[in-house]
């Protein structure tokens, strides 16, 4: 057998872990595989000093059209450049691997296309939940069900902030200046917390699932920053835990893609992944749910993930499900047609009134309350007021709040945006 | 490409659901495998109507005698006559899937010999955790990873008994008629209750992780028929459940495999796996540990790996990591050589001195107490004593507590065998 060359783009930190694991393991890789060389890394700024780095530094342009070049692993993300180098690497019949979620996610039809039009291979396995290997189990363990329903904790900063808010009690800002200081949440953190990196990584999910692309857009984000701790509080005396949660219900031709807040019941299992780990539930219409947990994150979980995707690119073998098809595209739900229980969080003034004038709002919009608190601790003039709802319409509600912030807003009795936290189960 | 016959053994409730996936889902099979045509299915009891069965049935040796047979499948149950379909399936070059623990386990070094002299291929996802694709997980996904350790619920009756008797304080007696009644316990329960069919499974998943044959006698087990709904209480009040636990750890040359009720924390996410369900924490070095949670049982999750394998057989795929291969065989931990905490609960004679006399004999063997625990509830004219012990050796607490049951005995303050139940963790 030839000895087929692996090129390198990034290397960063999971770079590095990649680099280190193909040296380390060569043997053993190459005998499960196919014999390998590293042909080199590619990196962006070529002129910094990399010790130690365990390949030679080639300009991407060269590794790309070096002809020894069979497999190009591209751990450097960004969205508009590995698209480019991922395109050429394809049109040239070379088999990709990649980590990279957002490019998945926001180029999911053109990457379709161009994987249906050259017949090319393409893994990426450490795009969702790290060295989880879920989307190995979609495609060959659960290759006989049909993908009912996905949930998961795809971001471990948001996940590591929310168990930090819960066990110490801190609000948003205080949780995320500690997460930074120890290393689980970025400088800047707005991509994690925003919604967007789960959001990512659930469109590459139900892309897999689906076998045509979803368009990023119709995934729907709301982040976890206006969390507070009472929220938690709130949550973890009425037998409930908040977790940012992705949701992807496949029906016949109808989907709905969602990532927010949502209090989870503690009788569900995922409710019980704390810290940064991730989670996957995937429900098939066979197996039922699976859980599936472990760390989505960090040098050698996702190395880890993105070696096993080497070592199918290296034996050529195919993904089973993801065939890029003319399959009819579904229908792709909105937000606001999706039906839940809600949490609402309200700041209001301590004043005569609030109650009745907020219940009497919410009893125009037909939507049913299942429980009012409004407890017994006022933050100077400024008292919490929490309701839960009956099973609603996502626009209603949206409708609700709003009215709240504008209108019943003049008559000022709301000191801050709510917080809506839609309730997942029973 | 030429059709692939594929063969089944065993008409039970898992084939006649594969017999219904391979019809309902052939043209989609397929294609992401090979054509295939099902060659027919060998019963135990040919005379036997068997309504609504999807193949015809054949004799067993017309079967495997079939040219045109390329796959067979074989979830009859059973040892000796399976391994006997097996190995001369093998030895025809034909690939093979099975959904047999018992026959892996207990056969596991012929099978391993006859799988390297024939360069065959042998597939067995059914065979552990059911639905659950932690094979494939291990083979594909983490084949970067050196598995470190491995923990799992691995027999769904044993966790569903536990879980019933700490939900409605049951006796296991009790909980075993309710359990039966439900469908969740078999009519005859002793290989689930007693551990056996568990350590199958760990001697399955052992062999994968290892590449040689486990002897299935190296595997220590005890069974969950002693403990009380007591014991149950104590550990809610203590922070623990108590799980049928498999312990795999695999040190490089040293290898521990045991399973046993096992005090488990609250912390830990395997703890909160209740009911029928399974699940699988793998430690990989790379990936650190992961947890893989779902249904362990049944038609349709079981069919379901049972399918699986079948496309992998269809394909071609090897298994990645067990490779048949004369690697030194490690040395086997004896469970007398494990160091853990202990519980221990008696039931004494109501007597003064009693307390004395138990913390003097285990003071004597030098095991440390951690804590002592006598409940002011009589049951006539005996109480349950209860104590756990600092890290000690498997075998001085197994003499402490056969001293009890010999020595001290004769003295008469034991009305009953103690029930002893090892402390996983802190």
């Amino acid at each position: 057998m030839s000895i087929q060359g692996v090129g390198i783009i990034g290397a960063g930190v999971v770079g590095q872990g990649v680099l280190e694991l193909l040296e380390s393991q060569q043997a053993r890789l190459s005998e499960v595989s196919a014999p390998y060389e590293v042909l080199g890394v590619a990196v962006r700024d070529a002129s910094k000093a990399r010790p130690g780095l365990r390949a030679k530094i080639v300009p991407v342009e060269a590794l790309l059209a070096d002809p020894r070049l069979s497999v190009l692993v591209e751990v450097a993300g960004g969205i508009e450049a590995p698209f480019g180098w991922v395109s050429q690497a394809l049109k040239a019949g070379k088999a990709v691997v990649t980590a990279n979620k957002a490019m998945l996610a926001e180029r999911a039809e053109p990457l379709h296309a161009l994987l249906a039009a050259s017949g090319g291979r393409m893994y990426c396995e450490a795009a969702v939940a790290g060295g989880i290997p879920i989307l190995s189990a979609l495609d060959r363990g659960l290759v006989a069900n049909r993908i009912v329903r996905v949930q998961g904790i795809l971001n471990g900063t948001c996940n590591y902030l929310l168990t930090l808010m819960e066990r110490e009690g801190l609000g948003f800002e205080a949780a995320l200046s500690r997460a930074q200081a120890l290393g689980f949440a970025e400088a800047d953190p707005t991509l994690d917390v925003s919604g967007g990196d789960a959001a990512h990584k659930l469109a590459v999910l139900a892309t897999l699932v689906l076998g045509v692309p979803v368009p990023f857009a119709r995934v729907a984000v709301e982040g976890i920053e206006r969390i507070t701790a009472f929220d938690l509080e709130w949550a973890a005396a009425h037998g409930f835990r908040i977790k940012l949660l992705a949701h992807g219900r496949f029906d016949p031709g109808e989907v709905e893609l969602r990532v927010h807040p949502t209090l989870v019941p503690r009788s569900r299992l995922i409710s019980e992944v704390m810290e940064e780990f991730n989670a996957v539930e995937l429900e098939g219409d066979l197996t039922g749910p699976q859980l599936y947990q472990g760390r989505g994150a960090g040098r050698y979980p996702t190395a880890s993930a993105v070696v096993a995707d080497i070592v199918q690119a290296l034996r050529g073998e195919p993904m089973l499900r993801a065939r890029p098809k003319s399959t009819k595209p579904p229908r792709f739900v909105p937000l606001g047609e999706v039906v839940s229980r809600h949490y609402v969080h309200l700041e209001v003034i301590d004043q005569p009134g609030v109650v009745a004038r907020v219940a009497t709002a919410l009893a125009k919009t037909g939507i049913s309350i299942a429980s009012m608190f409004q407890p017994d601790v006022a933050h100077g003039s400024q008292v919490p007021l929490v309701f839960t709802t009956h099973p609603a319409k996502d626009a209603a509600m949206k409708e609700v709040l709003q009215a709240f912030g504008t209108a019943l807003a003049k008559e000022s009795f709301l000191v801050k945006a709510p917080v809506h936290i839609r309730i997942e189960g029973a």
